[in-house]
């Protein structure tokens, strides 16, 4: 059942494929979508391209790309120069060094802000916890706790206009995710989820997220779109 | 009692009053201090020159100004160029014009992020509920929410080395902080609070944040060092 008339709602964008998946659901969900994307720095620069198309195959009501100078703060080896993005290794444990600190916070803030110079209620982001990569801000725990936060920090919030965090993805497998974007009409093929993609957004197939997508598409049993730049290692 | 070694710190500094008093009590405390500032387009921005000034006079291990574009997503006096800041009114209720949507939020965040870069324990920040502004994000619900939620967000704060946000004006009316900073040699003559300064920094003496400060000098009786373009209204 479509609810028609959800109301207004601010969509957290990278490029990737987990966020178009997301705008999709927010779209098909009826919702009036605000995108927001960040320049953060980011090596992976392209990405930034794919989210502006996105918003327009879309349709969003206004797309805004804001910069945060928080790559001089180091730390991740998703903003420093002087840190490789590593293969992926599938012994490896705890949380990766592709780990930005605080990133889905800082992101998350700044919509929280922006929904309420819209009156939005709603604040989508595309993060998931099912296929584990380490990352401690996208677990269920986190994303309650920040939306109790959010709404002891705004004036909408205390004045009952409760703001909510929608994370369609949580709970879902790469796979699963990727089954719902194609029936929704998500082109996978103009996203880019690569951590070092090359200056045509063509994927290394070495990463992390290279793997994780891939292996999605196998699930799937649906045909990768992905731009390669290589064969995958294993 | 001076506790010498209580680690490392991230302290939050605009420039003003509040926040110089904050970082000379995390200074006094024995913390080694780490200052961060915020250049996001506020129409205040002569406080940037008085924030590095203090990083200077409190010998801070090293000071960032992190560049936020949040300007453009509007909402605020503050730093929308349509809005103008508005008058003191001693009849005013709720939350003012001024009110930029989840400025503390956005800025603690990068504060998480760059204490769990650093491995600080300590977050500080100069937010006070006793001189009652009207703004939903200086208060201590929102604080104690928002280091649950920040301990939640980071590979730090889930392993057990948990952040603490330091907040030790929370509960002080504007003349007692006054006498602590005096106390600990903070020379507010350098510091800026009002939100439309001249270029030279010089205060307005109209609005809200003139108010509150020139009134904390007269309670503390301590002579008020601000250079004021004009008498006040009152």
């Amino acid at each position: 059942m479509k609810n028609v008339h959800p109301g207004k709602a601010v969509v957290l964008i990278s490029g990737g494929l987990d966020s178009a998946t997301t705008l999709a659901q927010a779209t098909d969900a009826g919702y009036e979508c605000y995108a927001l994307s960040f320049d953060y720095g980011q090596k992976n620069r392209i990405e930034l391209e794919s989210a502006k198309q996105l918003a327009l195959d879309f349709a969003v009501k206004a797309h805004r790309v804001v910069h945060l100078g928080i790559g001089q703060l180091g730390g991740s080896a998703l903003t420093d120069p002087s840190l490789a993005v590593p293969d992926f290794d599938a012994a490896q444990t705890g949380v990766p060094l592709t780990y930005v600190p605080a990133r889905n916070t800082i992101f998350l803030s700044v919509g929280i802000g922006w929904a309420e110079i819209l009156e939005a209620q709603n604040l989508f982001i595309g993060v998931t916890s099912q296929d584990y990569s380490g990352y401690p801000d996208c677990r269920e725990d986190y994303i309650k706790s920040l939306e109790t936060m959010a709404n002891l920090a705004t004036k909408a919030g205390r004045e009952g206009r409760t703001l909510h965090i929608r994370t369609p993805l949580l709970h879902l497998k790469k796979s699963e995710t990727i089954l719902q974007g194609t029936r929704l009409g998500v082109d996978y093929g103009k996203t880019v989820t690569c951590y070092s993609p090359d200056e045509r957004g063509r994927a290394c197939n070495q990463c992390d997220s290279c793997n994780y997508r891939r292996k999605g598409f196998e699930e799937a049993g649906i045909p990768d779109p992905t731009p390669y730049l290589r064969a995958a290692n294993q």
